[in-house]
């Protein structure tokens, strides 16, 4: 197989390209053949030594999702046949052409949905999901901020709230997208603005946070009483101040997530939740994946730079060939 | 009526003991002669001028809570008859030997409870079980972790926590009651011995954070994957430093609460499942309210000197007579 590896902790210079044996799957994995890999803010953050993969997971092959067809199944996977298309979250190994996966962590690709886009799905989706109904509780007609909306996790968010009755508020800072994020169904509106907004309209009852601690401020403002404020991205900085007066004038709860470094049945209940909430979206289009950008696999370190930039649009993923 | 009065906002100075006209029972509400009412740290605040009654309170008179017999019933009220002994919250009046209150804001005190331990229990119990069994889902086996645990919402939530069948460990300033709060069930050590000691029992699940912003890095620093902290005191500090690292690392929650400023169905919600949760062991003596100090009705000024300083061990109560 061919996989970007990281052959140490850095920037760009750390990456490289190499020809690795395929990997085995067994007992309940399966060996998937992988066209298109995407990126996520978990790869940047392991390339600069932050962000280990969890124990029995490849520690030098980024890439923490996968989606493609079943090549190969372990003795005792039975919920796939040869040929499936799947898509899912692994620990790490999912920048190369043949990933191993358990079978319950990747649910089947709808028809509808072609390879690139596909690609573009598992980790952003199932991370939105997981923390708008899993840990904030979203219900209809409750109103949903997304701030920096434009990324993977937040364009996966606007249209998850969308779908689920919410009135959706996305912030972006880059005012070139802005139109685009409004075309998933949210008013769009700098983080500036966002307290102001949000109590014209009721106060927010949960908040996705993709930017981290200087949002917190505003957020708070912007929070409904009973309002929950998910941390998921953090890039912009984790260390934050928080008044506890207003914590509890608020009643509010503020909740750390992650997907990588939860125990397997974990990780398990929230792609198969995902496959129940979210994938029959995608099978009717109600629910479309962004595509910011593709590189070839080769030309990985171009594809970190547009990660770490502004302005993206959704995902950005790599080409591994047919 | 009798009642201790504010006239403005400050220390002492401001507390006075006034006769008033008695209030009258209307709808669904109770007229409640009471002859012990206990102190909580919202009067401390509200004496401040930062902790104003709810609208449709009393403004002037502080107490949060009730405990006594029903003199009189408004024209719908069905739940008590005349001469129950109830307890339950109120908005404000409290501190005074008649109080409305709404009858599902009270539940009927067991036999087995004589008038001035009925009086230690309302609120600090109900704060405690809301923040335990409601906010935190404290589920049997967990441990639970109390702070400033000698007032009265450290020792309701100990006892909450050992008859709920979670491990429970308790941090005390104050050396001298320390083996007082251990008999409660509770290991008792010093806050700067938190981290140390539960991360040695596999990390705290939940913390009843009852002192402030100081505390919260050893909250966090103890805190298991996926524990709780429940902000229920913040009379060390408001403003508070949090890492979202960590929050992210341990998929942490923190949650503010307050029972005052709640709508009356989720005050009638709180109180009715403590009425079923918590009286049932009242009634055993299985958990046992703790009376730190009585004080004449008329010496408020000096329960309150009281409620401010160190080392109490329980509720401090108001007596208003026969």
């Amino acid at each position: 197989m061919r996989a970007v590896v990281f052959t140490g902790a850095g920037a760009n210079e750390i990456v490289s390209f190499e020809e690795r044996a395929d990997p085995s799957p067994t007992g309940g994995e399966l060996l998937v053949q992988v066209r298109y890999a995407a990126l996520n803010g978990a790869d940047l953050a392991q390339r600069a030594g932050r962000y280990p993969a969890p124990a029995g997971s490849p520690q030098d092959i980024p890439g923490i999702e996968v989606a493609g067809v079943v090549i190969a199944r372990g003795e005792t996977a039975r919920g796939f046949e040869i040929g499936d298309r799947v898509f899912g979250i692994v620990g790490g190994g999912g920048l190369a052409d043949r990933v191993v996966v358990h079978e319950r962590h990747v649910v089947a690709v709808p028809a509808a949905l072609e390879d690139a886009g596909a690609a573009a799905v598992p980790e952003v989706f199932i991370t939105a999901h997981d923390a708008i109904a899993s840990l904030a509780g979203l219900r209809p007609g409750e109103l949903l901020v997304v701030t920096g909306a434009n990324g993977g996790v937040g364009t996966a968010a606007i249209q998850i709230g969308v779908v689920s009755g919410a009135r959706v508020l996305a912030t972006v800072r880059s005012v070139d997208v802005r139109r685009d994020v409004a075309a998933l169904g949210a008013e769009v509106i700098g983080q500036s603005d966002l307290v102001e907004r949000a109590q014209q309209l009721g106060g927010a009852d949960v908040v996705i946070e993709l930017v981290g601690a200087p949002n917190l401020e505003s957020d708070f403002g912007a929070l409904a009483t009973k309002g929950r404020i998910v941390i998921v991205g953090t890039g912009a900085g984790v260390d934050a101040e928080i008044s506890l007066r207003t914590l509890m004038g608020k009643r509010a709860r503020m909740i750390g997530t992650g997907l990588r470094h939860r125990p397997l049945e974990e990780k398990a209940l929230a792609v198969q939740l995902f496959g129940r909430e979210v994938v029959p979206h995608l099978a009717t289009r109600r629910i479309v994946p962004l595509v910011d950008r593709v590189f070839p696999a080769e030309e990985a370190h171009a594809a970190f730079d547009r990660m770490e930039g502004p302005g993206k649009l959704g995902k950005v993923l790599l080409d591994f060939g047919e």
